[in-house]
């Protein structure tokens, strides 16, 4: 496998260096411990930090910015960053409102981001996203693209100085109402091997992947693309049918390998079977957020949007993955 | 190769499907001949329409809206466009002030879009896009990723009602000011073959490769990336010097299967080579805009800008690969 890299050791540092030019006018890099991190602090406004793995660019660091995160801390390629990059940007984003932590719910991101709230002297409160439904809805639930529409919307809250508790209940509420299950065809490939992960045979897709190539749900033949979207919509809709309502934000990831001629059939593919169902994408997004370096597939998040929930995703975004006005 | 697709034949047909559901607000898809378009045409605007071959997504469908073209004709896979779409795109796209027709310097593209112009009863006028300065910069060269920064230059000149003869002009000094090289690590893949073109040995990379994998400029070894960039970066400059100033947008453009992480050690790279010759990246961008269905790789593009295009490039505009305020 071939990469754009110069080398495995420097693969980290060297990306973020390119994100920290491309957006310089608004991101800085705090080097030793690392952490990405806006330019300006507003002050009174809880800070929103997340992290995880490097490897699913453009998540976490491309979330930084007016309207989403102010701080990600990334670890090596899918490796947890460790608690004093957690400690250093709780520190450098404390404006007195405290922060909120948000983590993908991977036993390694959730014991580093524990152990830096504990060991911080600021005011913390930390929510786990909990979005993958392929195993079931339940404690051990991975966080997957929730992050993405989680990230937007506390933004938008964190923006119009909503206080850190009902942050937190506005966490819970959109956890709870978000749905994702992915798949994928060919499997990550990491700088460090320049070779796949593992293999996926060549007329299979694994359902219900994790973005590091985890094992899923099942290994099931390479069908039309109308047929596996259909297979993990059915269980996403499942999920939402547990609350009221029928508007949807419709979300398509891309795993980073996979055209995006692709990725707009499997929008089609999904959105048709919502309406099928009765439910509307109200909002709807389609790109590569949340990536598995060189893996092929895509995931598709649904979350059950109320009026709240849909001004709060309209709000105004200036990050390097997602900008409107 | 794998694909999310259903049948290569519907294939063009059901992701433009998706594309219109994905921003039906603002865009229609006319069928028979088909072309993408937006849903309310500017009275007294020049009407901007390209086109080309499909595979290149969001190259041009993605285009279309606010701030950048009025109508998009895809071939199918790899294929120009035939002259029925592109007459019924002009003519639905006429509001009496004309249409600029933008074409990539591609045979194929361009002796359709001249037979449409020429059989039309509207006012056109053409434009072809020659950015690729991997064989020299002639009349022969191909258009690539150049189309970016010309249909968003111009896009922004017709919403503020320029006349045809002004953007014609303006079309002429954007390209002459544009600069494209690309390079490739691995082939396209397409629906019909659900195979690679052809092989690109593991350890070299295709320099100067056109966006359907066209051999280009020369096969050489895989290098650490800011090698492999300077080598690109050089030719762009040595065109670019020819006029004054050393103000530049900086765009790095991925095939389709690169992931962005990678993309920003691109893009660090670029930047770092041009700030060594007394260049600034005043304008930048970085994501996969002109793409080739499953290849890996990538092209940087440089546009020496001056006051005039800044401005129009810092223009609204809201379309599916590009949209800010």
């Amino acid at each position: 496998m071939k990469m754009l890299i110069n080398d495995h050791s420097s693969f980290v540092s060297e990306s973020i260096e390119g994100l920290i030019k491309l957006r310089f006018e608004s991101l800085r890099c705090h080097h030793d411990p690392l952490f990405v991190c806006r330019r300006e602090i507003t002050q009174g406004k809880v800070a929103l930090i997340s992290g995880g793995g490097a490897g699913h660019e453009p998540a976490h660091v491309g979330f930084v910015g007016y309207g989403m995160l102010d701080a990600a801390c990334p670890g090596q390629v899918f490796t947890s960053p460790v608690p004093d990059q957690i400690q250093a940007a709780i520190k450098y984003c404390d404006s007195g409102a405290g922060s909120l932590l948000i983590v993908k719910n991977y036993q390694g991101d959730v014991m580093n981001f524990l152990i830096a709230a504990n060991t911080s002297d600021k005011t913390t409160a930390m929510v786990t996203v909990r979005d993958d439904i392929s195993a079931g809805d339940n404690e051990s639930t991975r966080g997957l693209t929730g992050v993405v529409p989680l990230d937007k919307m506390l933004g938008a809250a964190a923006e119009a100085f909503w206080p850190l508790d009902q942050l937190v209940v506005l966490a819970e509420k959109i956890v709870s109402r978000s749905a994702t299950m992915g798949l994928m065809l060919s499997a990550p490939g990491l700088p460090q091997s320049h070779s796949r992960n593992f293999d996926i045979q060549t007329d299979k897709v694994e359902y219900g992947v994790g973005i590091h190539g985890e094992h899923g749900r099942s290994l099931e033949s390479l069908d039309q693309v109308d047929a596996l979207v259909a297979k993990i919509m059915v269980p996403i809709l499942e999920k939402l049918s547990k609350h009221q309502g029928n508007e949807l934000l419709l979300l398509v990831n891309g795993l980073g390998a996979t055209p995006i001629a692709e990725l707009w059939l499997v929008y089609r593919a999904a959105s048709n079977h919502c309406e099928a169902l009765g439910y509307t994408a109200v909002r709807r997004l389609v790109g590569n957020y949340v990536t598995s370096l060189n893996a092929a597939g895509c995931s598709v998040t649904a979350v059950l949007m109320d009026e709240e929930m849909i001004n709060l995703w309209d709000f105004p975004v200036d990050t390097a993955a997602l900008a409107w006005q």
